[in-house]
């Protein structure tokens, strides 16, 4: 026997409760069971979102709700800035060439973070910019960024900003009101402990505002009709109603548990991975690490880059995501975002031990658990 | 102990085999247990279109797979015939509108089916038209729409048809490569037995042609992106895994029956369904009745037509829908839709009897199932 364990960064471990909920018979989206469902789903959202703005649900994978927060809170030809410095900035960037938008790009090597200096000095040479499009935790590299920061500075500059957080929500802070974060994207598959085919918007009262008078025309995505079907606890078109009842089980277990638990044992779980990490003489990838998931190079790429995913796949039944585009073969990444805790981290560390000997790279075994350990056994 | 029978045009029954597939731990997308499941679903889908053609899963709703259509098929400012006579042809005629068609509305009552006559008179009035959206099975009102015919018209005059089938597949016969249907969307929620979420389209070569050449900049809806994805058993976002791993275990059993035998038992379910109906004395509601829905007059209306389904739902457990729009209070539609038997349409009629009497209407106990257990024992 061998077992298989899900450490990708989407989809990511779902809880076998969920996964039962899930698999209960289906339910019919107009009637009260599931009205009262959808309400209390959107209310949980919302904590875990820590916004009393409106949170909506589509069908959709996490770039769907990219693209639907896109078309309503632009219009074509505006000048807006993309945060670029991995794939799914890079993926901000797509979509706003694709629907027309005039972006500036502010690109930083793939690892780094931005800065809200250079974010604020865009702002200042380009008055007419009206969007900041940026990411929470880009999934490709593990990179977290400081978008407290940059909301300090959109805020006084009166842009928009847009927030793909699909794999950072509930794995890294974000507090969408207090810090004026407009627009918070996410998605069913990371942190939130489900499986993927939901997508997530939600929105403050400022830039309720703005979809609320936007000239492009949208159907499937448009947020007024969903915010005028949202009064009666409704969507506008058919729900993926056995994913949202699924969803209001793992939501039930993140806010029993606690935004500020949350944070903390994330960071716990990245603390103990990254020190296992450097314990075995490997290097963390991201300059500013996000909580969710952590990307390693691989060493002797050259030698074990294009071996090392799978034999962790094949042999251990652990399943960690390699690197993306340029970084294929040159990095692994262990996703420790949601359903995870500190012996979930102890098999991840040690699967990469036996891998990295089984492979004749080096001989660590037991170090990286250690470190890992000594982590968990010390906090307060 | 009262069950609950969902008798609902969509979400319809789902079988507790899929339920279980459905809620089995999340597999990831980009391996090979994945890219298998996903290849043999699309071969499945394909026996279900009965097309050799290219078939796509998007995370959406039915609506979303039409919206996808009609961006991939055409282009601003095109001449396109709508044909309306109900929610959904008049859903085809928002989206015409919404994204820039100019679309001549071929407009008929509710519960009537457009004639391919009236379609080939306007295509030889307008030679200008590119395209025609109809619908296969009208779900608001039952109407089945004689695709066929239509297609025949379409052909001759190298216009491309495209048809919501979102309800029909698999309930009525579609011939996709036989008839030259171009472009058919449909769902998962309907007769293909599986819990809402995926939105399907099935392209043959000749509209292939068409979206390879669109001009319009999609993203998440892009069939070219998702054409090149398909090549390696992939879509090009993060797909509803669980759901598509359920999907396969219905589709089994759907191709495993066999098209033909599926055809006959909607068809034998429908006229039962229809026979019990008008031996209580109620009257069906379309001129020509499709296979997946029996919509039925409420006798009364204005004394019991806000009563109906609540009372059927209520007392008895057993789920149907109302009328939609102008019909509310004034129908019920019972579907027999994919997860269905004869005993199920008992189960249906056996509750409106039951359910005319509770409300004072009419004493018809035992009339229409007699009527409907009649047709069953006289098939051959």
């Amino acid at each position: 026997m061998q077992k298989t364990r899900l450490f990708t960064p989407g989809p990511a471990a779902v809880p076998p409760e969920t996964l039962m909920e899930i698999g209960r018979p289906t339910v019919h989206h107009r009637k009260k069971v599931f009205k009262d469902i959808y309400a209390e789903t959107i209310e949980k959202l919302k904590e875990v979102f820590q916004s009393t703005g409106e949170v909506f649900v589509f069908a959709a994978s996490g770039t769907g709700a990219m693209e639907a927060a896109l078309l309503n809170f632009t219009s074509p030809e505006e000048k807006v800035l993309v945060i670029n410095s991995g794939k799914f900035g890079e993926r901000w960037e797509i979509l706003a060439e694709t629907f027309d938008l005039t972006p500036i790009s502010l690109k930083y090597p793939w690892g780094t973070s931005a800065s809200a200096e250079d974010v604020e000095k865009i702002l200042e040479e380009n008055k007419d910019i009206k969007a900041v499009f940026a990411t929470l935790s880009e999934t490709s590299t593990g990179a977290l960024h400081p978008i407290k920061e940059i909301a300090e500075v959109t805020k006084k500059h009166s842009v928009l900003l847009i927030v793909d957080a699909v794999s950072g929500l509930s794995a890294d802070r974000i507090m969408t009101d207090e810090w004026g974060v407009d627009v918070v994207v996410s998605g069913s598959q990371k942190a939130l402990m489900s499986p993927p085919g939901m997508g997530f918007i939600c929105v403050n009262s400022k830039a309720a505002e703005v979809y609320k008078n936007n000239p492009r025309k949208n159907f499937y995505w448009d947020l007024k009709r969903a915010s005028k079907s949202a009064l009666s606890s409704q969507t506008p078109f058919t729900p993926p109603v056995n994913l949202i009842v699924g969803l209001l089980s793992s939501l039930e277990s993140i806010t029993s548990e606690g935004m500020e638990n949350l944070f903390k044992r994330h960071d716990l779980l990245a603390r103990g991975t990254r020190a296992g990490i450097k314990a075995m003489g490997l290097e963390v990838f991201p300059e500013s690490p996000c909580n969710g998931v952590t990307a390693v190079k691989i060493p002797s790429p050259d030698k074990i880059g294009s071996l090392f995913v799978g034999h962790c796949q094949d042999k251990y039944g652990v399943i960690f995501a390699g690197g993306q585009d340029d970084l294929k073969g040159k990095l692994f990444r262990i996703a420790h975002m949601g359903y995870y805790d500190e012996m979930d981290v102890v098999t991840a560390l040690a699967t990469v031990e036996c891998t990295l000997k089984d492979l004749g790279e080096r001989d660590v075994l037991g170090q990286g658990v250690k470190a890992a350990l000594e982590v968990f056994t010390s906090r307060k």
